[in-house]
């Protein structure tokens, strides 16, 4: 079986490309994935498989960080005037951009799950002839967002291992669940699928990154640890205004509140238990240099080795943010704008995917842990299933890259979507093999 | 004489109310009063006025607070489209819309200077059916800006009083010198106009405001004082930005640096000798979340009872933006924005005032002294004419107001207007007689 | 019989200056005046004045900043073995020292009250040749306390008036009270003797204070304004200690929430309506450089040019300090430790003062009005009875000084005190002039 | 052999318990421990090493944290009172009270160095019936100093370690220095008798501490890891002082900078490749309520998994503090108060421990690694031996507790004493056999 997957994911390469630089053109940011979104159920659809999206999968309750209204009304429509059916974006609305497609097939056997993230950067592509997406012409037509981090990629290997596993399905047993989140950037969006519960039924999770510690398209790394559990939000302080001159005693000030809340934020202490952040990244406060402040925002994030530490961090967080509000007597208002959890992922997935890795005879580097040291909400979707009993891992694929991650000048070799499609759906097809 | 002037200004009322309302049709910002500097030029030249504007009576080094480039370059433009003098306008560049206009009797005799201010001010006018200029049709054309202080009043007084005095000229002796200064607003225009030389052979020296602590038609105040010595700066510190999760220890934080400053600043000591001030109105740092804050800026200004109590107040913010920059590791750098003197008027002067207004007949409530509590950069003219021992004074005439001062439903009752070109024409008038 | 005052002061000069040099050799400090409350009330009663002292004139509840149990049984004993009776010492246990004499004169008439404070200073007097009390033998022998600020002169003052008063009483009508009160030091004893209700039926009252602002002994300073409202409080932090290596986050950080309140405090914002102060004099915290600090105090003092000013101030702090606590996770107890009001000399008192002063012949400069810029706890005697109808006025009396009050070369040319008394005695005679 | 020294400890067992209760009768803290200096000067003589203290093993250049004179010189007083020779203390005076023992062999071989700490703690011992040392009457006679960390009994095995290798000489090459450092606690001793070059020369170093990570006597620690690199220093801030009721803006407030100091401290960044720590333990600031404090110190400490991030925690406190100095306007001045390296015991070191021990059959539970998480000066010596391409490690004997370490009530089993001498013993008479 190995071979023939191998062989027709090289058939299929120049299709997977195609998707890949079509998700570039049209780069959609966090909760307004809705051509992307669109594109992969008509795909999905066509593949034959069962496909929801809307609020079959993303709880509304539990989305955190989506843009205004505004924005999401002129995407919707910037989406279907680029070719998205109106009736799906319409059960999208609100940024529901979730998809999860599955394939049955018809014997039993265990269900596995793969994870793939498709929104895009508020980052503005470079012009310029050295930048290959100009060149040969699918850079992102959308001003001031890019596909910067591959995650057009991930969606089209998510289509690619799609149309694999639906050929394969005779030689297959069990059930396999595709899902496509939206707006990991921030970490904003994996909690909402998961409080859907799309992955309550899951017995294997896999989850993948292209780059990042894989640095060049030689390697792949089966198991990625150090996940830093996150939390993002928003602190609003609103206070009362005076005039500087000739009533300060009258004002109620929110830029003190929101500068001694920053201060003592950067004061929290260290946690003896293990690697801790805080960051308050934004401070905007006032009007007018000569009027007493009265709004101010402050935008943070902690992080922490474990989710008890992110807990301890965001604790200490919220304790200091509503006291530096009642020194100065002002109000303030908090709001989640992401998170995720912490994380490992488990030997026996990390195991099976270094048993992929090997069999597809495409890397010269097969490295079976990597620390990350940073934060994805694909934690948010493997704390669940191992909470249930399942087990998950998160690989990475090697690319070969001409700038870092989140740089107007991203682009990678394409080679690497077909491999990642290799590895993947081998990986999956050894554990739902039908004579097993 | 003081019959004929009467009767001259209620001859040219309606003339005064219309300068006023063409100017409050078309408001200019600080910096940018292209158009009315051009009006003002126009009218003084054609009552034989000697007119100088530009780099004559504006010092470029000492110009503050003024705007970039682009809203220079707009607004310029936007002035010659509607219908001022392009040479003119010209001559302005850079912001430079001073105007001085000198009236020569040919007889010795003390030279006497009345200064106008022109600005408007960066408020949305009221579209309303109650708004009389909404109403009237003479509303501001220019969204964002609108005349909410009364300076359109001012100016188109300034022009009233060089129409009656060109027409006393015979029974006149000395010189008069009308200075319309751009930039009052902010405190930015009158020390560029200092530096330029032009109250430095001034005798005696005349400003006035309508309203403010006259808030009635009745009402005219002789000598304001308790003008407060202020500086507006703003400062703009500069890090090293770094990743918050992966490398915190590598950023430079400017974020923090501006919060410490804030916070700091708003600590330094009551001064014993009288009232002093000290607000930061506006802080904005940081980019990102995620990211360690490498800029930020404050806007800030001291006040002080004298100035040397606003002097300890601008050494001490200076040493304790420097100490916040240190403490981070940050560079800083300020500029100031902004600048007034404190100051007393003259006995002498508000003696004048009130036999003036006195016999206007026109109060029936006149006061000798007014506490402003406020700043206003007239003290910097009169601080020089004073440092040379001239005398000065800053009279308020009163007026029925609609809404509060910079309130977009700011508006007067018109009659102000020829009153207050009545009294200061009676009071120069008797100051140069020539008969003297 | 004005003469006939002036004439049996000068007898009994020398007697005044025995007594002043009695309490300076045996200085007690706040709250402890053991023996000195005992020699007056030994004095008075020899005088046949109604006397009364403790709790019948000094309110438990209300006595601020008052020592520990240790210093005041130390206190009681010293006095003791100094000569005090053991009875009288015993009824003022817990520190209530006040003591105040009435004289009846069994006619009609208004009551009329002086004050006089009897507390040393926590200052070690200078041993040195230059300095006349340690040459002449009447130094303090009480290590580390001092009379420093003049009060063993008011002491002896208020016995001089008794005297003269007493020798008066066929002349006058209506009731004499000579109130002595402890713990002037810190504002913190007058309110105790207020609420004990020692002033609630005086029509007139006086109070005088030594220099200050009457720097040389031929000035006379009739009526005291600018008294500025205070009020005196310390703040106890209490957190959990831990090990700053092993475990930072197990701690609750008391010396950041007082370090935090500090700052906040002297950020708090200018009153447009007068003079405001505010001063962390004093902080302490921590035990150990390697432990979280679990304990802090600060001593702290608002001051304002009204009672609502310094209302102000006192709320902001209070609010303030509980949110520094809220910040850190720490509890925070706060203990009025003083306080005066605002207060003005009524003027009909300082005209009959000058009245006295004049006719008194011994003095070459005499002023109306002073400005204190300080506090004094005499304005809480003041306000009680100016709210009940009454009037009140407060003296300076020139000295010739060796160095300035609370310094430990104080002291002052004892002519001042029969001075002093003269004019008292000159003042309240009139008041009371049976004839009248 | 092996078999002679377990014999030969076990027959003066008694005596070097008597060694550590005499220590612990007679406690001294860092840098003053004169008597138990001229105690271990006086045994080493009596067993034939060649014996040095003073300034020929202590560099007093690199002394840090000394106590003040009066306290240097009270403790010799007492020292000699209590039996110690003049003429040594003498040698010791100011506080050299390191002591280096010296046996030459006679043969070629290696030099090895075992470093014993002498100094007591702030502490005040419990009197309690079940706290051994007062029930058996040798508990401290030094008000508020203790043994509670064990060192007393350090140098008791350090003694003991002397008399068996001196009894062992025959059967030995090369050269063992024994060093008894004082000022241990706040790691302050070290670095002078290092910069006094005492390990230069040393192939093989050993340390020792009863306890800690070895929390039961069945338990032996081969070596230990985790050493935090730290720098203790204090920080003395001054301002000018100043009425806060009548001249606060003539004040330079040294209590607001140090509180600035300290909340910055605080947000010192976390350090991305290691643990970091900061703490300020104790901030005491001002001297009265009413006064602008003029006078502040804040002790604090910076720790890092390794030495380059204490450096960086160290170097960002130092900007921090000169900063937080500047915004006030204030001077400061800081001393280093102790110090230590970080480290980690050579492996081959730890073997050699893990062989003696093992040999010993003394314990249960035999551990290669612990990782202490806290700082200990031993680092210092460490540090330059393995510079010099030596090798190091440092052991913990298993104690049973009857509280923790630096507890008024701390004691432990005796037996642990010659548990010690057994292992290190036998690890050094291994190293030096005659045969190899």
């Amino acid at each position: 079986m190995n071979v023939d997957i191998k062989e027709a994911v090289k058939q299929m390469e120049e299709q997977i490309i195609a998707w890949r630089r079509d998700f570039h053109r049209y780069p959609e940011a966090a909760w307004t994935e809705f051509r992307t979104a669109d594109r992969v159920v008509k795909v999905l659809n066509s593949f034959g498989y069962d496909v929801q999206y809307g609020s079959k999968v993303v709880e509304e309750a539990a989305m955190m960080g989506v843009p205004t209204q505004d924005v999401l009304e002129n995407s919707s429509k910037r989406a279907i005037e680029e070719g998205a059916d109106s009736t799906v974006v319409e059960s999208m609305a609100g940024g529901k951009t979730g998809v999860v497609g599955t394939l049955y097939t018809g014997r039993p056997g265990p269900i596995v799950a793969l994870r793939f993230d498709m929104d895009a950067n508020d980052v503005q592509e470079k012009t310029d002839e050295k930048h290959r997406p100009w060149q040969e012409g699918f850079a992102s037509l959308h001003t001031g967002v890019m596909h910067a981090c591959g995650h057009d990629g991930h969606t089209a290997v998510g289509l690619g291992v799609a149309k694999i596993l639906q050929e394969q399905k005779a030689n297959l047993c069990g059930t396999v669940k595709l899902i496509f989140q939206p707006a990991e950037e921030g970490v904003r969006g994996a909690k909402a699928m998961v409080e859907a519960g799309v992955v309550d039924d899951v017995d294997y999770l896999f989850g993948m990154h292209l780059g990042f510690l894989a640095g060049s398209s030689e390697r792949f790394i089966c198991g990625t640890d150090g996940f830093l559990a996150t939390t993002k939000f928003d602190a609003h302080f609103s206070g009362v205004p005076a005039h500087a001159g000739a009533a300060p005693h009258e004002g109620r000030n929110a830029l003190l509140a929101a500068a001694q809340a920053a201060i003592s934020l950067h004061g929290i202490p260290r946690h003896a238990a293990g690697v801790s952040r805080i960051n308050v990244g934004v401070l905007e406060a006032g009007s007018g240099r000569n009027v007493i402040a009265d709004k101010a925002v402050l935008k943070l994030e902690t992080r922490g080795e474990t989710s008890a530490i992110n807990c301890f961090m965001q604790e200490e967080a919220l304790r200091i943010i509503h006291g530096a509000a009642a020194i100065q007597g002002v109000t303030v208002t908090i709001r989640e704008m992401g998170g995720a959890s912490g994380g490992q992922s488990d030997t026996a997935i990390a195991k099976r995917l270094r048993q992929a890795a090997e069999a597809s005879g495409l890397f010269a580097v097969i490295e079976d842990r990597g620390s990350l040291g940073a934060s994805e909400d694909f934690t948010c979707f493997l704390e669940r299933v191992q909470e249930r009993g399942g087990q998950g891992g998160y690989a990475m694929v090697g690319i070969n890259r001409a700038a870092g991650h989140h740089d107007g000048a991203f682009d990678f070799d394409e080679a690497a979507l077909s491999n990642a499609v290799t590895v993947l759906t081998l990986a999956v097809s050894d554990l739902l093999q039908k004579t097993r």
